[in-house]
């Protein structure tokens, strides 16, 4: 669940897989998070950024010392802030990745209150705050500034954004060989890094 | 082991212990991590940062789903980075807090090769990259620049750092009453923020 510090067999590994999926199996399969992982490697290895993913959260109730710490019960706890942070060009990026199966509009239920509370806090100290939203159905991926759904949010009552409102107000990354879900550039033309 | 992002009530439950511990048991029990998470609590409710706790990584191997997705067999693992990071001024934190016990200096041998190399990137890119020293049984707290550290080790065959270092290049933290640790002004007067 964690992201390890890119050595080069690990990163190697991981990109073969993404692009064995991307060759056989379309987009089923192709997650987006290990996608994400992925190019986060790229970006830390080639000295163009530091961003990585915040380990998923979990409640530990009960260690087994005689195992050697082995954790015996425990549960996954939601992420209390986002996914991802990091920085770029000297800017703080701080962004949560969202996939949706539908054609026509991102549904807003999977995004939860104090994830848009944290990053109105980021906007507000100066950071870049984004969602990577995925329309897996379309094959396509975008940029969108955490900005407009907040805004969204605040001044609609429908539980979700229409297509061409994250078309128009998004940035479509261009897939690429390596790493294939390179979306630095999309961020940079967004924020005018 | 994760901060949730702030309640009122969390938070005042939290500033509560940490201010009972310093009355009554001196430094002893007083944990450098909890006093962290309170005062980037207290950073976040009053508008000052945005720095949170990386939860700690955990390997989960098996999952009970018969019993709600409990976890049954895990393992903590180092942490990949830095504990802590963030956004503050408009400028990217990113340090690692620790602790010792010893009077004359800093031993270096809990401080991972790979957090070096995470915050030599993060220095690289433009961020800021520190450390939070305790020397707790002097009841002393620094904030210590990455660069300090990473030249020492390069530098020097010895595995400490000599106290008189520490208290040289870093910057005594002044413990106030809410919250306790607020070690932002001494990040602020190094890194002239």
């Amino acid at each position: 669940m964690s992201i390890n510090y890119p050595d080069g067999r690990r990163s190697k590994a991981q990109q073969t897989t993404a692009i064995k999926r991307k060759g056989s199996a379309a987009n089923r399969g192709m997650q987006l998070e290990s996608l994400i992982n992925v190019a986060n490697t790229y970006y830390i290895e080639n000295n163009i950024a530091v961003i990585t993913k915040r380990p998923t959260p979990i409640n530990v109730v009960k260690i087994d010392y005689k195992k050697g710490a082995k954790i015996v019960d425990a549960y996954f706890e939601k992420q209390s802030t986002t996914d991802y942070n990091g920085v770029y060009r000297k800017v703080y990026l701080d962004f949560e990745a969202k996939s949706t199966q539908l054609k026509t509009s991102f549904p807003l239920n999977n995004i939860y209150e104090h994830q848009i509370t944290h990053l109105q806090n980021v906007i507000k100290h100066g950071g870049i705050a984004f969602f990577i939203i995925e329309f897996s159905t379309l094959s396509e991926i975008y940029v969108v500034p955490a900005a407009l759904i907040i805004d969204f949010i605040k001044n609609n009552t429908r539980k979700s954004i229409p297509y061409p409102t994250v078309k128009k107000s998004g940035i479509l990354i261009e897939l690429s060989f390596n790493p294939i879900l390179n979306y630095l550039p999309a961020v940079q033309k967004l924020f005018n890094l």
